[in-house]
């Protein structure tokens, strides 16, 4: 479901890219080609919610309640090196 | 030139979404998924660059040398709000 | 110890702030402003990452090895609220 | 008035860092820090927009009229320089 609707929106996402190139090659208003950029960046962010979500309800849960102190340790650095990458 | 650079750009980018997009359809790691979803904001930062730099040296140029008053201010008010807006 | 480097930071961050002001006082050139704000900007995140940091290793922990799927639920959610928020 | 506006919400910005520096000394709940800096880094973008739109009215008119190419180009360049590098 989580996986559905983050495939179904990453699909949308093509073709808004696909749409910001043909606004290039059609020498459209550059502000108006910045704000598309944009409007692909958010809606990149709300995937990256919806994986983030997906992430800390599945693997995150299972390395924190088990016993392996590595690998709980390695499962918390990735959230934070994902929140410092945080575009 | 740079308009063929950013469409270019915009190709590459369909491409990595795309295959983010199988990457979720294949269950890969999420922190991996998130990674790639980062890089193509990195990516579209890039092209947006490149429009705003045509953009500066074409129609701001023009718009700020020009008589109309109006105009020149609509420009330089786009520039701050996509500098606002920016992610 | 983490407690006592992010308070070390925020009251450097204060005085890089105050330093701020002072350029604006004495109509520093405007674009080292904007440069010195960024950099703020940029150590506030590091103070965000370290705070991060100590609440996955110490509230997140202790949420998700309990028993309350409430609470559980609630401090995974605050994680990705922060993650969407992140500037 | 602008720079005055500037300052005045520096001045602003100091009290809640430092507001930040006690929560954190208080060992307040890491999420609401969290959230306080957040809430300082768009303060700190608002500045940033005054400051731009000063610069955009000021400097870089007088630049983009005048006579000398390379002095344009470089006000033009830090625009783009400040924009990529926005947070």
């Amino acid at each position: 479901m989580k996986h559905e609707d983050a495939a179904l929106r990453l699909k949308t996402i093509e073709g808004h890219v696909a749409g910001i190139r043909r606004m290039v090659d059609e020498e459209a208003y550059c502000i108006d080609v910045i704000r598309q950029i944009q409007a692909v960046q958010s809606a990149l962010d709300k995937v990256g919610k919806i994986v983030l979500d997906e992430h800390l309800h599945s693997c995150v849960i299972t390395a924190v309640q088990g016993e392996d102190q590595t690998e709980r340790e390695r499962v918390l650095q990735e959230i934070i090196d994902v929140y410092e990458a945080r575009k």
